[in-house]
Order: C-alpha cells, then structure tokens, then sequence
C-alpha cells in the first residue's frame, strides 16, 4: 500500500515535472516578447488589431493583464463554496499549468510571426480564457478524478479550446467577446461528456448524499465568491471589448442583467422551496448565470431594460434544478451524467441562450441604432463585406460548432482519462488535503470538509 | 403554523416579483443608454459636467463603474463582521433593488432629457451612493426587520435620499463629492428615526446580551472588512472628485485620516477598557470613522496634517461608546432609540463633525491657496457668482435640511413598517439563514452564528 | 499582577499617543502637498523624474496610491495564514504608524524643496514599501515581541531602510524597481539580525511544535492570501517600473516566475515528503519566492522562458525548508537565529539570487536588445555617462551594501529591543486577542488560535 502510494505521488511529480520542462523548452525556442513591447499590439488576424489603433489606447490594456487572473479565480472562488479549501491546491496547479499551455497554443494559432510567437498582455488575456474553460469543465468532474487525470484534462481541453476559439472568432469573424459560447457553453458540454465517460452508477450515489449536507457548511465561501463575483465579473467580461463608446454598454448590460437575475433567484426560491430566502450558493449561481448570458449579447444590446430582462429570465435555470449542487435529476437518471457543481445550469444553458440571444440581436442590429459602435462590435459588417444577416447565421452556427467540438474533445478525453494506469487506489495519506481518488471518496470528502474543524 | 410561514414566504417573492416587474416597465418606457455612450457624459445640471469636457478624460470613468459596487460591498463585508453570513442574503436583495430603483429615480432628477432618462457609468456611480446610504440605514435596524420591511424601506429610503441629493448638489449648489452629508449623515439619522419608532423594549434587552458575546466570534470578518476599507475606500471617495490634480488630495486625504484614526485607537482602548490592544471591530470602527470625517473636507484640506488631525480626533467616538456593537447607553436610555451597529458614531456623528469641519475649510478657501483647483472644487465662487462667505453659508445650512430630511424621511418609513401586516410571526424553518423576524429573535440569532459550526 | 498588566497595557497607548503627536507636529512643520498637486511630480533627484515628464502621465498614477496599502496587505494576509487573525491588529497599528513616519523620513531624502517636503501620491507608494520591509522583518521575530517593541523596531527599521533606499538609488544610480534589494533582502536580514539577538533557547522549543500543529488550520488563509498575491502582486511589482513599453514585461515576466515556481512545487514535494499535494502554505510560499526573485530582474528580462526558468528553479528553497512555518534546521540549531515565518527562504534567500540575477542580465544589456527600453531601465548608461559594466558593478556591489545596512540596523535595534524595561510579564487578560509576550507564549498561542473555536 504504501509503496503504491508512493508511485501515485510521483506519478503527479513527474508528470508535472515533464510537462514544465517541455513549457519551458517551447517557450524558450518559440516564445519572444512582442518586439516593440507595446501592450495593446497583435497582430493583423486577432480582432483586436482592427480597432483602435492609437497610442493612447495602451494604459487600459495593463488593466487587462491586472484582471487576467481573476476570471480564473472568480470561478476559484466560486468553486471554493463547493467543494472548500481542499480542492484549491490541485486546481493552482491546474491554473499554472493551463496558462503556460494556452499561451504557447494560442499564439500558435494568432501571434505567430516569422517562426515566433509574440506575446503580451493580450496573449495572457486570452491564455485566461481558455484557463476558465477548463476550470468550468472541471466543475463538472470535480471530486471524481485524481490530480494527474486533472492536468491531462486542462492539456487536452486547452488544445481543442484554442482551436474552437481560433475557427469561430478568426476564420468565421463571430463576435462574441464576452465568450458566452467559446467558455461558458464549450467549458460546460466538454466537462459534461467527460463526466458521461467517467460514469460509476454504485460510486457516485453516496457522495450526492454528502454534498447536499455540505450545502450549509459553505456559506462563508459563498459569500466571498458572490462578492468577488459582482466586483470584478462585470469589467472582466468588458475586458476584451472594444474600448471607446462600446466598452461601457457591455459593462452596464452584465451589470443590469446580474441584478436581475439576483432579485428573480429571491422570487423564485420560496415558490418552489421551503425555504423563505434562497442560500448564498443559489445567489451565486444566479450571478454567475446572469453574467453568463451576457457574454455574447453584452455589447449588442441597446436598452438597459434588455438586460434586465435577459438577467431576470435566465435566473430560473439555476435556482430550480442546479441548486444546492446537486446534480440534476433528468442528466443523472436518463443521461447517466453527472454534473458535480451544476455547470450545465450555470455555464451551459445561460452560454446556450446568450448565443441564441446574440443572433437575434444580430438580426436587429443597424447603423442607426449602433452609429460609430457598429464598426466596433461587427467590423466586417460596417466594413460593407457582409449583411447582418450573414454575420447573425455565422453567429449561429457558431453554436452547433461549438457544442459538436465540445462533445468530440470530450469524447477522446474521456477515453484517456478512462485509460486503466490513470486511476489510482485511495491515498490516504493525503486524502484531506485534496481531491484525490474515486474509491472511497465519499469517505474522503467528509475528511477533506470537517477535518479542519 | 406551515401555512402561515407559507405565506410570509410568498409575501416577499410576490413583493419582490411586482417591484422588479415595475423596475423593468419603468426601464422599458424611460431609461436609455446615453446617446453616444460616452462614459462620462451627464447633462448641464450635474455638477461633473462643469469640468473636464475634454475626450481623454473618459478612461477613469469606467474605474468608477468598477468601484460602484465596491461602496456597497464594503459596507457590506464591514457588516459581515458583526451580523455573520447569514444576514447576507437579504442584503443582496437589498442592494439589487436598490441599485435598479435609485437609477431611475436619480434619473428623475438628473438625466432626464427629452422624456428619457440616459444613463452611463456616471449614473450608476450615483446609484450606488443611494444604496450605500441604505446600508447604512438598515445597520441601525439590522436584526428587528423582517425582509419585506427591508425592501420597503429600501424604497422609501432611496427616494428620499434622491430627493435630498439632488437639492443639496445640484440646486444649493453644495460641494460634498465624498458624500458626507448625504450618505453617512443621511443613513445614519434616517436609520435612528425608524429604530426609535419600531422600539420594542422588553424585546430587546435579551438580544443585546447575546450581541456582546458574537464580538469574540466575528474577528475574521473584521479583518477582512478593515483590509477591504483600507484597499478600497480611499479610492472610492475620490471616485467623484474632480479629476485632474484635486482628486489626489482627496484620496491622501482620506489615507491619512485613517492612519490616525486607527493609531488613536490604540492609544484610547487601553486607556477606557482593561484590553491592551482593541479588537478588530474597534480598529474597523475607527477605519470608519476616519473615512467618513473625510467625507466633505477630503478634496478642501490643503495640508496633510490637518487630516491627520481630523482623523486622530473623530477616532474616540467610536471606540468609546459604539464598540462591540453595543447600543449606546445614552440613546437607548434616554431615547429609546436602538442603534444595532453604532451608526450613530461611525457614520452620524463623523458626518457631522465632517460637514462643519468643510464649512469651515470653505470660509478659510482663498484663490492662493486653491490655484487651479478652486475651480474644480467651488466652481461657482470661482466663476465669481458667489463668494465664499455665501459658498458656506450653503455647506452649513446643508447639515440642518439633510437631518431634516433624515427625520421626515424616517418618520414616515418608521410608520409604514409598523403596519400590522408587515410584521410577521417566527419563521422557525428559515430561521438559519436569515435575518428574519422580530420575536424570539435572541434565540434566532444564536442558531445562526452557531448553527454552522 | 493587575497593576503590571495596567502598566504593561498604558505603555503601549502612551508611546502610540507620543508617536502620533510627533508625527503630526513634523508633519505640520514639514509636508504640504506638491504644491502644482500633480501625483506624478517628483524633483530631480529621483529615477521617477527623469522620465516621462508629459502630461498624461498622471493618471496611472493614481492607481499607484489605489495599490499603495496592497502590498503590505497582501504580506498581512499571508501572514494571517501563519498566525490567525490575533496578531492583526498589531500589525494594523505597525502599517498605520510606518507609512506615517516613512512618509517623514524619505520625503527628509527625496523630495525635500526649500526646507519642506512635498508629497504626493509617489511618496506613499516609497513609503509603503518600506512598510512592506518592516512586515517581512516582524515575520521573523512574530510571536516573541510585544507590541511595544514592535513598534520601536518599525521606528528604527524605516530609518535604516530609507537610507539603504536613498544611498541606493538616488546616489548609486540602482535599478531595483521591484526592490528585490531593498525591500525584500533587506527586510528579511534585518528581521533575521534581531531574531538572533532575541534568541531564547529553553522558551522557544515549545511553541515550535505547537506551530507545527497550527499548519493545518491556516489553509482557509492560505488559500485567500495566495488567491490575493496572484491578483496583485505582478501589478504592484511594476507599480513602480516605467511607464510605457516596459511595465508591461515587468508584470509578464513576474507572472511568468510565480506560475513556475508553483509548478515546481507540486514537483518537489511529492519526492521530498509523504505528500502527494504541496499544502496551501507551501504554494503561498513558492508565490512570493517566485515574486520576490523577479524584483530587480523583473524589468530586464527579455524572454519570457528566462522567468519561467528563474521561477522554476527558485522555488526549491522555499518548499524544502521553509514549509510549515518550521525554522529551519541549520539556522536554528547552528546560528541560534529563529526564523517564524520562513523569511529567509521566500524573502531573503529570493531576494539576493533575484540581485544576482539583475547583474548578470545588466551585464547582458545591450541597445539592440533594449531598443529605447534602455534609456527607461538604465538612464545613466544610455545618456552614456556609465557603461554596462559599471552599471553591472554598481548593481552586484548594492547587495553587501545592503545586507550590511541589515546587519547593523538588525544589530542595533536587537540591543535597544532586548532592553529590560521592554520586556514584558505575561499579560493573560488580553492573550486571546494579540501577540504579546515571550513568557508563557506557547500557551497564549494555543488560546489565541483555539479560542475562538
């Protein structure tokens, strides 16, 4: 036993210790920075270089690389009111991991010039983004897989995350800079068909038990994470909007929408429960919903009451069936699914419907309603090389492309994290330190939860 | 029993769904992004309009969209530290309600053109004034009020506060841009009136025993509350100062008066208590009060010393009397008035204190010492349309009609929330999670500090 | 017993109360503010001047004072993970009383104009940094002092440490913008000078094994505090670096360091423990080692693999032996120096390999590779009044400069600290809520982290 343990460990340490040296060797042939150094350059391919390109625009970009962390840490954060602070370690990890990966995949895909990539503050921007995906998808795993299954996920899901990114919003010209389908919706269904392909049927149904009583005891970590969320999401999600006029409406827009979708988890919840006020996990999920939703449409929509109606509509998702973590009854009966942290609720449907919502808003978008903005949300539109009914069918068919490369990147990833040499025997040594292993784990929960108390 | 919970349940959904149903009428029919969405944009009367008309200055601006909530959460962590999660919840509510309605109503005042009301960034900021003056109020009654008195109490109080905002700012013309007056004198005495009206006294006398005893137990949140003020408050204050050269003085200013505050609290605590060193609800305390102080003098001190001594000075208030939460002898003996979180000392009286010190500051503002600054802070003496004798005579009658009204505004809130049918017999179910009802609420409480341990 | 406990306790306001006053009669004497109020302004003597003197400058600035109060926060919250909330309000009143007298001291060295000094928001962002030293030196010595001598040491710290600062920079032409020298080496000796001094063998065994015990219980702490160095730390590190192109690589490459050393440390603690995962304090440790070896070097670099190789093989030191807050073995048994918090490995250690590191790339610096990046980085050898390797020289020999300040500073304040009458009796009453004395201090600490379970 103890010598199995050991090899579990090392197996993580030398995995790591492999994957670093290959990052470092990498970065070391391929990775220089932007040679003028200026923040705000990328270069022809990226959106980002069709606007905007006056000096004066580079001290905003250094927020940008301020707040690169925060995305991934919000969700942290988020995370943290689940499943405590076990679970911290091997996500930093994962965190640290997924952003070196994403730098160098991404600036293949974009930054690459004459053999190199250059990067900057936006590469990290980005590099962040597909660092969410994979803490998303995690959230849907979380608790049924061992740490080296983690970091295989995170290299495998930011490969095919960087791809789908690079065909919807450089080859397609989707514009959806909020990432409502390239994070939310893509994070959720490849965490979802990972969870479909890790299925136990007997393993799983104590630990649904356990993480419902868990709900009370994660309180604290709730408050904190919907606190953190309200304060930084809203810049977070304008970050890479355009900067000038546009910025400021997708920063209002999740801003009105999470109000909404706040006060309608507080209509909702003694309509449908026992209780009179809903719990600090189910306002957190309607935060998080209600920013999700706006991740398309953010900085397409041109009323303030717009967002609150998307905002207070979209709250009943989460509050009904994802509440208190446990997994949904239709995806765990009939889809043999399991969604630990209710990531289809919350990331998934919202991300499905900002999509939905942002092509009608695409539809309806005209140079009067937009005036100088119109160049800025939909370049190729004003541009006059495509009708805003070719820019709302690209739109839309970023959906299904999305969700068909979620569920194929999911498929081969669950298939070698299935892989028999991936799974580990319990480690008991280390079981209250972190998420570990599948066997036992209701066990170790409880551990890892009431251990420090 | 179950029936009656039942609908007091269904009181507050219903209260909340047919408020945010007119929250998004009232959006749809008047509320409308500015024009050109420029961030910094408000219309002639508002007092940022007079000054820096120039396009470099809308960077900032959308900082302050990021610090709009900050005002609020603040508040909110500080609150944390005496009331525990569990207050939390209807909090949230109370915030997102506010927000929505204090727009709207500020836009009455404010925004409007042409029928509409346009907002941006600007308005939001002054929004969230609103709301924090609301906080404040409900810290005053936190623990005797049920949620649906909060939220009418919200609505009442965001109304008046508008009210009194838009003539102190925009018709007398005063300058109180760290709000002062109208926030932490406002909430302040507004929250006293409506404590003296629902005054319950054989109710009372149990739960401030038990009060005393959480003091030891909310230390962790204290600490999170006082490095959340420390980081955040000095730059919020100054969020509506004019931008340029005065806005730095205004965030030293409030630096150092709260460096000296706390430092005088280490030096009165050993000397009033048998503690050696104040515990960290003091320390917040004097955090507090030694921002508020600043409130209006902030952007008029033209020497660091002299908030140094402000700070060192205002700093005794609050560890003296209003320490460990405890409702001050004189106000509940005398005036039957119950101040749950000593709002009197930390946001009232500081206020105060706060505006006469700017009054005074006004009288001694001379061209020499202001330079291009007398513009920016007293833009009417500066044009020359009134002098400076004239400028505080408006800053000091501005004190008496805030505490008017205050008390006006609580009367009236104080009556209406002691309708029979808003007060609500014990919620035993959902007593765990919130801050509910007015009987057995000693027993209430406990459950909720220590029921998650 | 009670009257000791009384003169013990009015010791500490009395010195507070003449500290303060002194305080506030130079501060009335000396500082006004830059009397043009520009928060960029700074006369010649310092680096900050002799670039970008244009106008639009100013505002990033202003974020400079918003960060200010973060850096010592961020070293307070990782504390916090070490000692628990009890030993915060000592630290509160260190930060309120060093940024005051800092303030004082190198306003007397840098911004000194016609017999005043004039601060503005560049003068707190100098002070707070020699804050941030004196929290790295109470690391060492946390738990063995009271507050009393606590603050004599911040008296005496900033003194010493301004000096090193002034000599430094402004009359050796040093670029340490992170202050890797003066902040964090310097810090770490100083504190490690005085630990030797107050050295106690037969009263300091005990409490090392009862903080041991105490590892496990932090990790909620943990988690916030790494959560807050990855948030603000790269932004704070180039708070200070020129504006322009060359921030941005300051922050890339610190960010790049700190993701590698937290790899490395999932690496190394599987081989050299029974771990399977790096506790929380482990991976707080390896953030502000990989931080603090990025502080000179941060802004020279040139490729991003050069960060993720100097943070990947930084971490060791940390993860070896400073983990679980033990002193280290050969310090303790061999130099009889007790180091509480590990400073020699995340501060000291990082600190003078970071220095060596800022040689070596001086030495490498070209103007091909630079381009006008030099003349921001190194002004002295692009005006050319000095070659590289002078520049190099002056670089390599400010570190025996500045461990020799330590060693002195440390030196004279461990004799003035060890003093008789600073010593203090066991103060039980207010044991719960501080550090306070070295008698009995093994059982106050179990009371001070237990008690409030």
């Amino acid at each position: 036993m103890p010598e199995h343990t050991a090899t579990s460990r090392l197996r993580l340490s030398g995995l790591c210790f492999l994957l670093q040296i290959l990052n470092i060797l990498l970065f070391a042939v391929f990775v220089r920075y932007s040679p003028e150094g200026s923040p705000g350059q990328c270069p022809s391919q990226l959106n980002c270089s069709r606007r905007n390109p006056d000096s004066g625009f580079q001290q905003p970009r250094f927020q940008d690389v301020h707040i690169q962390v925060l995305l991934s840490f919000g969700l942290l954060v988020a995370l943290l009111s689940r499943y405590g602070p076990g679970s911290v370690a091997i996500n930093i990890l994962i965190i640290a991991f997924a952003i070196q990966w994403a730098v160098l995949l991404q600036g293949m895909f974009y930054f690459v010039l004459n053999g190199k990539i250059y990067v900057g503050a936006q590469s990290i921007v980005s590099a962040d983004f597909c660092t969410a995906a994979v803490l998303i998808s995690t959230g849907a795993v979380l608790g049924r897989v061992n740490p080296v299954q983690m970091l295989l996920l995170a290299l495998l899901e930011v490969t095919v995350c960087s791809l789908n990114e690079y065909i919807l919003l450089s080859l397609m010209g989707v514009s959806d800079r909020g990432r409502a389908l390239t994070v939310h919706t893509f994070g959720a269904y490849f965490g979802l068909v990972v969870s479909r392909l890790l299925y136990q049927p007997h393993k799983d149904k104590r630990k649904r038990e356990e993480q419902q009583d868990m709900g009370h005891q994660r309180d604290v970590f709730a408050v904190v994470g919907t606190i953190y969320l309200w304060i930084f999401w809203p810049n977070f999600t304008s970050s890479t909007t355009v900067h000038g006029n546009a910025e400021n409406w997708a920063v209002l827009n999740t801003y009105f929408s999470l109000v909404a979708s706040t006060v309608a988890t507080f209509i909702l919840c003694p309509v449908l429960y026992e209780e009179s006020t809903p719990r600090m996990v189910q306002i957190q999920d309607a935060t998080l919903a209600g920013m999700a939703v706006m991740g398309m449409a953010g900085e397409m929509l041109v009323t303030p009451f717009g967002a609150l109606i998307a905002g207070f509509l979209h709250s009943p998702q989460p509050s009904t069936s994802s509440s208190l973590c446990s997994p949904q009854p239709v995806l765990h009966s009939r889809l043999k699914t399991q969604d630990m942290c209710g990531v289809h609720n919350i990331h998934g449907l919202p991300g499905i419907l900002g999509a939905l919502l942002g092509t009608l808003l695409t539809l309806l978008a005209t140079a009067d309603t937009y005036g100088d903005r119109l160049e800025l949300v939909f370049p190729l539109v004003a541009q006059g090389s495509r009708t805003v009914a070719d820019q709302a069918l690209m739109q839309l068919s970023a959906l299904p492309l999305t969700l068909l490369f979620a569920a194929l990147g999911g498929c081969i990833t669950g298939c070698v994290l299935k892989t028999k040499t991936l799974r580990c025997s319990p480690d008991e040594q280390s079981i209250e330190n972190t998420v570990f292993c599948e066997v036992k784990l209701g066990n170790c929960w409880q551990k890892a939860v009431y251990g420090s108390q």
